[in-house]
Formats: structure tokens, C-alpha cells, sequence
């Protein structure tokens, strides 16, 4: 059954979790070009990777296709040997994604995101070919589905869905946007309703930030539907991350990105409260993305298994609500056996000189950054720089 | 060369991570029991963890054989297929971890840990036929050296050394203790003498403490030794998580253990700290246990470098400090890309309602708490549970 | 000097603190009921707390009158002795107010605030009757100027304003909400229209908030005002607690209230950065409310001492940024004596099994409680009471 | 009563609070130099204050003599009119004192504290000299009994008590020492037994740190009595400041001190608890020292009301654990009329970028701070402000 199938029936769909993040702590991604090579380089470990995804309950493996567009991986031209061509990344991705998806019953969504061709404002037939040799291969290798996510501006998800939609085959999209909209300012309700216009069936948002806000964000996605008389799936694929204290661009302002966001990652039990919270508003592809690992999807499918009927197959080596701990030794931890203990737990971060929360860098924070960062076009970045080096945090 | 020929000429001997806490993230180990089965149930899962240790910098390569002596697993019958023997399991282990040393330059140590048969009173005789059969294979399979590790009680300790001794391997000994010594109050400087007495090599500690606790303990030992004129080699195998609130059974007791850890949990500069303070006090086998995954094995080779002149596999993915972040698009990221800038970054939890120390279960903690435990003989465990659960915290 | 004299020819004039909050820790107010029986019990403990405030840079002493209305001071009758009439409270307040404004060069204020008359919905007439009984007091007593302060509802605040008007003083007008406006959902900018339609000449916000919240509340007034063309003078006697987590009523709501938010005091630089954006924001008379202790006003009157032209005469006790650490025998004590080092510290709480926010009880805060807090009419409150004590926090 | 016959026939003692913190947020002493002028130029503030102490329940009236040696207040010379002379600055902290102390039970002290010249390295006779000076104005103005208290030196601190026992008064004796010792690393057990075998009745701290570090130092000081086989009264006055992360010297170095002190100031309810341990400790003189204000020095008197029979004048403006909520017009408010909540509120700071805990300035902190404050005889001033400066935290 196809995903529109499947979700017109009613049924969940779990998606899967963040491979950039996951791979990179693996040691097989680069923190920064965030580009998949991997696929050609070390299949074995993107295979792996999928396995633990479908094993822990996704319906969707996405080819690991994230930045794998032509301009992306050659502007990242040193870190990707030259031999490694756009095409045979994303001819990898597609098969390794097919392979294990046929070892379960899971769907393989081919998948692009937003590209430098369109941050250094080419024009939209160029952009739209930079989709569209990612899609060459998509049909090629005969993906199920497709998905445009992780675009901070509606124009460009429009485009790709434009492009995607040239195949025939069911389009979803998603966008890294916060409650605040776009980087144009185009508000989330407006946003869906031209993603869907465009011709997506599956819209909301990926990345960027945390399950509560991501909500928050899809909400309003839905309301401007309704208020546009148009009818989309929803999707959702937030950070496992907590990030009450982001910015409008979300995560990659806090600073703790990328390489200290350690205290921030969320617990199994943070998603299953997602995962319900979720499906209470009307979503019904419900997955992750950076810093997900396959427990969290697990919590997914673990949390909706009363609807869905089953648990994953993962859920073998997983007590629901801590239960595992019942046979401990000591009389205090199996009394940490129980829903009430996790839900209501406060977990401490053992970091007694830490605050809680950051303040984020870049434009949005505070009068002096605004400023600065509305003097952008005219300031070189050599003294954008200095002065980002002389600000307190 | 063998473990000790490289100790003995000087060489930096780097570990690896954590199998259990991994691999119950990626869905193949259960929380609770502990036991390795993955080895028969899905050896990929097991190859692919340790490729990733290899690539990130791992001399060892220790089979995974954690909690799978005969009575352990059997002691966990509920949650292992009849089917799987004891025998099965440490063979497997040993398989796949030859089968990824040879990919590389690492050795093989098989291991063992504290028995159910201890904790339950059976003589000495007894236990050491447990540790004996864990060992036949381990000589069946010829692994390169051996471990007696996670060790509560000294006296357990050695005679698992005294066991392993038998086979003429080097044999190495770390307990999970903190500076208070071993659960009978043996301070760990007469806990190191007594191991190496018994016949150990190699001593130190693992699990338990976070790597500033263990570095104190092992400092410990060191006195111990030098008090007693013994020589041996060091070894430090730490938590990747914080616990500067834990009491003296570790990190079993935080209420957060073991499902929401993830506040605490080390980044790549905390360990890059560690491996610099642990090298300063004379450790020269450093690795790590729960909680550390590859990124972290690789943050020890990484700040080592300078001394064994080279960086492993996995930094071809991964900029010394930041580095990787100065083509990023933000000015403000690209300032990341800095050593003072992560040296320096006091991570936030996102958290805010959450504190950051936590007060351990269980003996130790409270007044009340103490008595409680000392009544411990006395008071049925239904009655404990009852109490424990009535504690506010 | 009346007071519209001094603020139209640009002074800017500096309000006292808070007298409850400052008197019950001093024991002579009681929380809860919130009464100033003490003019007349306690009459050289409210004169040495005005004396403090006068020396700390106060320009106006408001007569300690608040919770002074007939209803409330019998609607409070278990606490005060019969024999206090609300007259002789108010009285008595006027008269020490005058006699220590005449030690320096102050105003005297009286003030009234919201009654129980209107929260038990008493009509118009009543409640006005209720303001004009301790107007009459203050005519006969001849204070300088009038204030309203601390209303939640702009209807009540109107009244108040149209009695105090009839006296033929100026009247100033001060409401207890934040940005959300009023508890009938009326805009700030809205009550400070309506504020200055009914008489006021001076309008904004006190008590319930930090200033940060308060300045943000004053700022929407502002806003207000400049699109009804309308002008008066901006005022602004926030909190000295860190109140960021508070819901729509601001600090009563949070758990700490009243008894634990010592954690939540401000610092007095926290004080000198709220004055400074006060008087960017145009606030030309700013003082505080509950928490405000002598010191905080002094840290007003320091920080515009450069506009103001002269120091405040408590101001030979404390050296500006520290400097009177300059001459400390310890050297790191002595590098505290700057500026910079005062304004960038993040003072520690020294409690770190706290968290840093709290979620505020009552309506507003969890989906629970807002629905809890809609069928208020139709629960009884002892059903209200089980409900919260269930809750958990 | 004297001091010494409530002792003997099991009576608690309740001391007082603050004075130069309390006066410095007044506005009558100045941060740094913290001496009391202020009996002189402003003695209404300072009868003020002891008459709320007296009100809380202070059975001991200490004169406001801290810091007013001869020596100490030359020192000051800047800050002091030189009119006013030490004499008058002690006879009148006596005669308000006394004044005060005859509204009420209590009894008057006459204080001494270490002075400049001992730290000057002055010999015995000429510190001796300074002490016996204001002794002079104490049997002049006949006060009850002596406190030598505030000494970093035991050795000092035995000199002071020789001479305060020549007046054949009873003596108390108070170090600001914590669990570690005197600053010449004399512990606790050793500081009390040689300040009883110089004649004081009572020993003790006070100051420095956090009341639960103090009965630490006490529990010590009273094990060093009884394994000496010698008898006195305890005696512990600490701050009202958290400060468990202070080093050797207290809260002097914390980064905090003195002006951002304000997160840490404790509850009455953390007082309670502290009054309690007190008692069970066997300590009965039990006060307070900086941070202490009435309303703390309330939370001693009716902590110990059972034991006592008696509740302070102060607690008629006092509900018993929040009782006066009870009528409170909102059920969620009334709802913390009651000792279960207060007792176990972890109360929130409102300041989500700070820390909880800080890391003391100065020596015993890091290695660095330690080598550092090794070289402090070589080292110029100058160089160690540098080098303070250039530190991160």
C-alpha cells in the first residue's frame, strides 16, 4: 500500500529518525557540510542504520539523500572526493534504502531539501534543475514517494514540489519553520496552503526545532488550511532536542550547536508525550529528525501502539514505562518500574555550573544584534565577525 | 604486539565505548537484564559498534560478553530464547569481534563481570567455575588478553583474576568503584594492591562515576600501588554521563537511571578533558563504558594525537575543534569554529524546569535514607518499596 | 513643586518601594491580608522604612495606604483590632508620610487600590463610595497628589480615577497587568486610553511583574496612547523578583508566592539596567513595588544620576559598581571593584536541586487547569481545592 | 537572667541577625569597609533594627561594635568623619542596644571581632591593646555578657578572649571558620577546645557560610570538646545565604559577593529546618550573622515555639506555615495554606542563564588558582589582578 493509501485510511505512519546527526556521531558524516557520501563510502553503516529504524517501527526509510544535491555536494568539493559523483550518492541512498525497506514492511521516500542555488538567488528554472537530476534518479531507482523538507522558504518548497510533482508519484513536503513562519515572514498557515496548492498531500515541518514547538508550528499549518477550505496529511519531524530558548531560525543560532547540545537531547519518554500530543492534533505521519535516534522512534511506536494495534519489533528489548527494571536488586529501582516515575521524572543535568538556557547568537536576539545584522549588506564579514567575538554570552 | 609489550614500551592504549547502553538505543539490548544476546540474535548490529569503536580510534576490541556468564543469562531466562546457550553467546562474541579486529591493527581482550553467584553467597569454588566457562571459550577463541571488569566488591575481583591468570594471558582489572571504595569499604589503594597481587596487570576502574570521579579514584589506586611498591599499568574506562551527585554505588542510584540520562550526557570536549587529565596522572589505557559512543572513543585519539602522532580513521569526518563550521554560511557559526569557543561553552539542558543536581536513591542519601538501609536485613522488600515510595525527592 | 510641574518640565521623578513585602519581613505586615494596621500600631517602623526610601532617592512618599479601603480593612476584621478605623489607618498614614517628606524634598501620594467591593460585584455608586471615604481622608490630610494603583480591571480603575479626580489633584493611575491586558481581556493600550479619557495625567503599570514583563507592559500603553493622539505622563513600579515563568496574573500565581521567592530577588544591578531602559522607553516616573527594598531605589536614583545631576544622599554609602571594594585585602575581591564585572556576572542560586522556572498555578498554564478554571462558576471551591491538590509539580 | 544561668537550666537562646548587610540595604553602611558609624550618624536606623530583632524573638541584643576596633576603623579613615571616634562609635552601639533591650527580655553583648593588626602581624600585646579598648566602653556601659566573634585565627581569637575574661564577665566565642578550619589549618575540634581551656563559657561560628555547612563546624567543635573531656555551651550563627560551593574561606569568594548575593538568600522555611537541627544538635544559642533578617530570626522562635512554650511578638503578623493563605479569594493560593507544601517547594530563581552553582575566586580553587596563590609572596599585586582578570568564569 502506498503512503497516500495508508494515510487515507486512517492508518499511522511512523516516520524514521535524523541520519545526519546519528551517522555523524557513528563517525561517518561531517559536522558542517552535513553531505551524505557515506552511502558510497561506508554503506554498511547507513544499511545499519535503516535496519535500527524499520526494527524500531518506521513505516518510511528516506534515502539518505539529505544535501545531496549537485551544487551542495560540489560547493562541499573538498570534503567529497571527485570521484564521487551527485548521482552515485543518491543511486546508493536509493538502493540501500530499498534493500532494507524490502526486509519489512516499509515505504523508500526519495528526498531533497533546500539548495545553495537558491540562497545565492539563481533564478527558478536553474534551482528547479538542481531538483530535478535529483529526481532522475528517484524515478530510476522507483522510490515510493517523495519528499521536499528542511526549506526555510516557502518559495524554494514550492518550486521542489513543482518539480517532484512532474513524476506522478505522491509528494509531502515540510518545512524547518517556527510558529514565526518563514524567512520571509510568510506566516505557517500561509505556507501550507501554497505547499498544497503546489501540489503536496502531506504537509508540516522537519528540524530546526523542538517537539513542542514543531507542534505549535503545524497547528497553525492546519488552521490556515481549514481557513483556505483545503484538506493535506499532516507530518511531523521535529528535533530531539529541547529548545525552548530558540530563535526564528531555530537550533543552528543556539550556541550550542552543533557540538555541545548533549544536555538538550530529549528522553524516550519526552516523545512518547509528543507522539500522543501528536496525534491528538490530527497528525498521522509522525517522525523525527536531527539527534532522533532509533529509541526515540521506538517511543513513537510504543506510545501509539494501543491505535495501531502492535508494537515494533525493537519492543522486544524494551519494557514498556521502565517495567524491565521490575526484577532489579535493589528495592529502589525496581520501584522505577512504573509510568508514573518517568512521567513525571525531572531528569537533572549534572551540570550545577550550566544555566538552563542560551541565549541564541545571530540576528532576532537582542537590540545590538538586530542592528548589526540589519547592517549585514554593507558590514564585510571579517567585522561581522569581530564584533560577534566581542559580544557576551 | 601484545597489550603489554605496547604498555610497557610506552604506548597509548585507547578502549573502547559502551556496548550495552548503545545498543539498547539502537534496539538490541534490554535495559535491566543487560545481557548481550545480540551476538547470535543480530551479529550486525554488534560488528557494525564495533567498526565504529575500530574507526574512531579503538586499540581493544573487547568481546561482548557483559553479564554473560551461565547463571546471568539464565538468572534473565525470561528475556533469552532457551535456545541461546552461554556458550553460544561468548563464542559469537568472540567471532565478531576477531572478525572486525583484523580489519585493523586492534586487539581482542575477552571479558568478564560480577555474577549473580556472588551477590548470592556461593563459595569461592563455585563462582570461579563461572568465571572458568566464560573463560574456556574466551582460550578456545584465543583472545589476545583478558579483563575482569565492573567489579563491586574486591574480593570477587580477584578471584576472577586468579581464574583468568590461569590461562597465561595478560589479565587486566578495573572495578566500578568511586573514591569510597568497594561495597565492603575496601578504600580502592588496598582494592588495586590486592588485584595486583592476584595476578592483574593492568588496573583501574569502569561504569559507574563520571570521568572527573573516576580519575580521582584511579589516583587512588596509583597511591595505593606506589604505597605498597607494586608497579602496574593504569586504566580508566568512565561513564560518559555526569554524576557529581551520585553516591557510592554510582549512577545505579540517580532517580534518572536508567531512562533519562540524557541530560547528562559528556560532549566530545568534556572527554578531550578527560583523556588530557587521565594521560597527566599516568593512564595509559584509556577508554570508556556506558554512555560512550564512537564520537566520544574518537574525541580520546583526537586529543591525544599530538602523542601517538596520528588521528584515527573517523577524523577524516570530523574538524579538530569545530574547525569544520568555518565555511558555514552565518558568520556566527563560522565563529564557532574555535578551541576557546567549545572549551569554554557552558552547555545549556533547554530545561528549565528541571534542577541540575539530582539526590540518589537508596542508602547514603538521607538520614532517613540510612537507616532504612541498615534496617535492610530486617525489613521485608515489599516494606522498602512502600518506603521508597513515599520519599519525596 | 507639584508633581506635574516637575514631570512636564522633563524631571524625572523617582517613586518609593514596597511596603508590604519590606514591612512583613520586618514583622509588622501580615501576608495574606496584606493590611497596614502598622501606621497606627507600629507608626516608627512605617516611618523609618519612609525615612529609607527618602534617603535612597524617593521623590514621593506614598501615605502607606494600600489595602486601606473600609471593605477590605472588614473584610480583614480577624487580623486588625476593632478599635483601628479605616479612618484612623488613614490617617495615620498621611501624617507620617508628610512628616518625613518634610525632612527632605518629597511629595506626598495618596493612594488607593482595587477593593473587594468590586471583585464581589457591587455596583458603581458602592465602589465609589468606597474610594471616596479614604479620599476624604487624604483632603483633609492635603496630600500633594493622588494615585490608583494595583487594579486588575481598567472598569474598576476608571471609577477609582473619576472619585480621586473630584478632589481637583493631579491623579496618576497604575494597573497590576501585564501585556495580555486586563482580567477582562482589555489591551494595555486600551486601559491607559480609558485611564487618561476618565482624568489621569500620569498612567502605567505596578507590582504583579518584573521589570522586564512591566516595561514591555508600559511600552504597549505608550503605543496606546500615541494612536488615540492622546498624552500623558508614562509611570512604571514593577516587581524586584525575576518573574519570566508568570502566567496572565502575574506573581501570585507562581508556587514560590509569597513565602519562598527569595531566589527571585533582583539584584541592584538588575535594578540600574531597568532604570536606564525606563527612561529610554520615556518613563519619566519610576519607582518599584513589592520587593523593592531601599537599595533598589537608590540603584534608580545611581543610574540616572548622570541625567538627574546629583547623587541620592544614601548614595555616600555605597560606591558606584563596586568601587568600594577597591581597597578589600584580597586581591580577586578587590577586581570586583569594576563595572563590567557587576554588570555580566549570572549570579548562582547556590540551590541546585531547584529549577530555574516554575510553572505557575491556576488558569492559563496547563490544558488541566484552564479547563479546571472555566467551569470555575459551576465548581465549588472545595472541589477546586481536591483538583489542585492532585495536581502535580 | 544572665546569659550563662538560661544556658545552665536548658533555656534556648535566640540570637539575633545581620546588622551590616541588613543597614547596607538600608542604606547605612557601606559594602567593603562595613564599619558602624552608623551608631553615631544614623542611630534611629540602627534602634530600628534591633527592635525588630527584639520583636522576632532575639533573646540577645548585640551592641553594632563589628569592625569598630580602633585600628579597623583608622583604617576606614575615608569613609569615616574623622570626628567620629571610636569611643563614640562603641558607647553608642551600647546605649541604643540597651535602650532597645529594655522594651523586652533580652539581653545586651558587647562584640569584638578580629582586627587589622593581627593580620598585620602586630604582636599579642599591641592586638591585645586594641581589644581591651573597646572592652573599656563595654564595662563602662555595662553590657551583660562578651562575643568575641568573626575570627579567621584561633590564635587570634584565644587573645580575644583573654581579654574580654578579664572583666569577669561571661564570653562567648565565635570563629568564621568552616569544616576545614582556621586559616592556619587548626580544625574545629582543636579552635573550640583551646577557645574554652582561654575561658569562654560558649563556643561556636559564625558567618562565612551556609547554616548547614555551620553545623557541620559545630558537630566537629563539639566532638573536639568532648573527646577533650570539656564542657561549654554551643552556639552557630550562620549566614542566610545557600553556599555550598564555597571554598576554605566562605562566601567572601564567591563571585557573588557582596553584591549579587540576592539568588541565594534562604526561605524561613529553610531556616526552620535549620532552627531544628540546631536543637537536635544540642546547640542553644542559636542566631544568625549576614543575609539574617527579623523575619528569619522569626523562623528560629517559632521553629522552636514547642519547646519554648512561646511564640515572638512578631508572629501576631505571622501565620504558622502559610495559614494566613487560608482566605485567600483564589483556591489555588489557599491551597498553600499548609506545612507539606512549603516544607518540600524547591523554590524557582527566575533566572534560566544562570548557573546554580559558582566557582569561588581565589586560592583552592584549580591548579592554576592554587600555584598561583603559592606564588603570592612573589608576586606583585598588580601581576595577581592580572592574572585574576584574564580568568574565565
Amino acid at each position: 500500500q502506498g503512503i497516500l493509501e495508508r494515510l487515507d485510511s486512517g492508518e499511522i505512519v511512523i516516520g524514521d529518525g535524523g541520519f545526519v546527526f546519528a551517522l555523524e556521531k557513528r563517525g561517518y558524516v561531517k559536522a558542517g557540510p552535513w553531505t551524505p557520501e557515506a552511502t558510497v563510502e561506508h554503506p554498511e553503516a547507513v544499511r545499519q542504520l535503516h535496519r535500527e529504524f524499520l526494527r524500531a517501527g518506521s513505516n518510511v526509510l528516506q534515502t539518505f539523500t539529505f544535501y545531496a544535491s549537485e551544487d551542495k555536494l560540489e560547493n562541499r568539493g573538498n570534503y567529497v572526493a571527485e570521484k564521487i559523483s551527485c548521482q552515485k550518492v543518491n543511486e546508493a541512498a536509493c538502493d540501500i534504502a530499498r534493500e532494507v525497506a524490502n526486509e519489512g514492511d516499509a515505504l523508500v521516500a526519495g528526498g531533497v531539501s533546500q539548495t545553495p542555488s537558491y540562497l545565492s538567488c539563481k533564478d527558478k528554472a536553474e534551482v528547479k534543475a538542481v531538483f530535478r537530476k535529483q529526481l532522475d534518479v528517484f524515478m530510476k531507482k522507483n522510490v515510493d514517494f517523495l519528499i521536499a523538507e528542511y526549506f526555510e522558504h516557502v518559495e524554494e518548497a514550492v518550486w521542489a514540489v513543482e518539480v517532484l510533482k512532474e513524476s506522478g508519484k505522491p509528494v509531502a513536503a515540510t518545512m524547518c519553520i517556527g510558529p514565526e513562519g518563514d524567512m520571509h515572514g510568510v506566516p505557517p498557515g500561509q505556507c501550507a496552503v501554497q505547499l498544497v496548492k503546489a501540489g503536496a498531500s502531506i504537509v508540516g515541518v522537519n528540524c530546526h526545532f523542538d517537539p513542542n514547538t514543531c507542534l505549535k508550528t503545524v497547528k497553525l499549518m492546519k488552521e490556515g488550511l481549514q481557513a483556505a477550505k483545503l484538506k493535506a496529511h499532516l507530518m511531523s519531524q521535529p528535533l530531539a532536542f529541547h529548545t525552548p530558548d530558540c530563535g526564528k531560525q531555530g537550533f543552528i543560532d543556539l550556541p550550542e550547536f552543533p557540538f555541545g547540545l548533549e544536555p538538550r537531547i530529549v528522553t524516550r519518554w519526552d516523545i512518547q508525550k509528543y507522539a500522543r500530543e501528536a496525534y491528538d492534533l490530527g497528525i498521522r505521519y509522525i517522525g523525527g529528525c536531527c539527534g532522533f535516534e532509533p529509541y526515540h522512534v521506538r517511543a513513537i511506536a510504543e506510545e501509539l501502539a494501543p491505535e495501531r494495534g502492535f508494537f515494533p519489533e525493537a519492543s522486544e528489548k524494551h519494557g514498556r514505562w521502565g517495567e524491565s527494571l521490575s526484577m532489579h536488586t535493589k528495592p529502589w529501582v525496581r520501584a522505577r518500574a512504573r509510568k508514573e516515575y518517568w512521567e513525571n521524572l525531572k531528569p537533572a543535568s549534572g551540570r550545577p555550573y550550566c544555566p538552563s538556557m542560551s541565549k541564541p547568537d545571530g540576528w532576532g536576539v537582542t537590540k545590538g544584534g538586530k542592528e548589526l545584522m540589519q547592517q549585514k549588506e554593507a558590514t564585510s564579514e571579517q567585522q561581522l565577525k569581530e564584533l560577534f567575538q566581542k559580544k557576551k554570552f
